[in-house]
């Protein structure tokens, strides 16, 4: 039996999703849940990496198990009590890591290879207190919400993002497509909200850390075109930092 | 010269407001910070003591300085420039303590003995997400918020507070004026906000354990006069856990 499950985490005190030897990982801290549930090893798969730092609303990942690993968890030995299995794994799980869901999915689903869109939120805040500490990107000048949008449409639609990937990826097909970028302002903060069919490496933080010097007129909305043209991880502004970025929703 | 210092805090890795052998003391942070910067011990004296885990938006110290330490902070060697004060001090803090404001007050100001009121804040939370740990009480059951409306209205003006009082204190007049109580639901939380002349002992605590067993029936309104006029600790609900406080106001 396959299980999708949707994780919230915060990432501040974790190296990122993926099992590492030096630090604390969530895919590490979820199999060591499970461990303790089902008295085996179980291997998750997530939908993909966040980095260290990235936090999530609802990032999935799927595991198999068999059916004498979930005799407590079934109804009439077929239909899985989906609650019953959250309930379960949360309670072997830290309080910054959360199952949000848990459901049977077919054999043919994978996290990773089935998804179809990701949508990610970034917060950008100007007062720092002491409650939004690795919560979101303190900045020190509120940018200009207009001309960021302005700038942010450039980038709505099927493009080469070599400009706004990290040159430390593997990747070699650069196109990836943006279906919206929603900007939002909150009291003394601003959300971003980005979706797309996919997205390269660090590409949510460069476009916010471009859209932001866009924003204090650093740069000029039109500029966003032209770093897109120009193909050059050069041309686009700083990778903005990982404690603001969260994977809210991936799609199927 | 006496400087007055408004604080807020998150109070999650805190054994409390006051010094103490066995753990940091958000008192000690700042009298480190003020070591730091004056290159000399600073003693400071807060409106009163927070518990450990409980958090401050606007608790207020004072200390004294003079003018030889505070040199690089005086305009035409008299007006002090709190803005630079408060950035210096803040320089020498950790992201969970901030100065908000500094003031230079009169060397008759007290910020114990001169306060007149104080307001607390407390939340309440029936969704515990990885990024609320430590900032609300986690309850299982959303309270009703007219009937506990209802049972606090019967704590408002003087009373004696005994049944709403930690048999630990060692005041003896526990005579106090309660302000107002508001009660607000929001999403899946609801914040009361407490003011007063002076709280005893864990009093907004219990006050709000109390409201809440209000809220889902296990008492009734009309209970909350019994309590009070029964002047006795057992009478009233379970202490709420200091993680849902906050000290908003200190009044002068």
């Amino acid at each position: 039996m396959r299980i999708k499950l949707t994780v919230s985490y915060n990432g501040k005190n974790y190296v990122g999703w993926q099992k590492q030897k030096n630090g604390n990982s969530i895919q590490q801290e979820i199999e060591n849940a499970l461990f303790v549930l089902f008295g085996k090893a179980v291997e998750i798969f997530g939908s993909g990496r966040t980095d260290a730092g990235v936090h999530a609303l609802g990032q999935t990942a799927h595991f198999d198990a068999d059916e004498n690993m979930l005799k407590s968890f079934l109804n009439n030995k077929t239909k899985l009590n989906c609650e019953k299995l959250v309930k379960a794994i949360n309670n072997n799980l830290p309080n910054n890591v959360a199952i949000i869901k848990a459901k049977q999915v077919s054999k043919n689903f994978h996290a990773r290879f089935s998804a179809k869109q990701k949508t990610y939120v970034y917060l950008l805040s100007w007062q720092q207190t002491p409650f939004n500490n690795g919560l979101a990107w303190n900045v020190k000048i509120p940018p200009n919400i207009e001309l960021m949008q302005q700038g942010a449409n450039a980038l709505i639609g099927t493009h080469d993002f070599s400009s706004f990937c990290s040159t430390k990826t593997q990747v070699k097909d650069f196109v990836r497509t943006i279906f919206s970028i929603k900007i939002k302002k909150e009291k003394n903060s601003i959300k971003f909200e980005i979706c797309g069919n996919g997205f390269l490496y660090n590409m949510v933080r460069i476009i916010v850390g471009t859209l932001y010097d866009v924003g204090i007129q650093k740069l000029k909305p039109s500029d966003v075109d032209l770093i897109l043209e120009g193909r050059n991880r050069n041309l686009a502004g700083k990778t903005a930092p990982a404690e603001g970025l969260y994977l809210k929703k991936v799609g199927y």
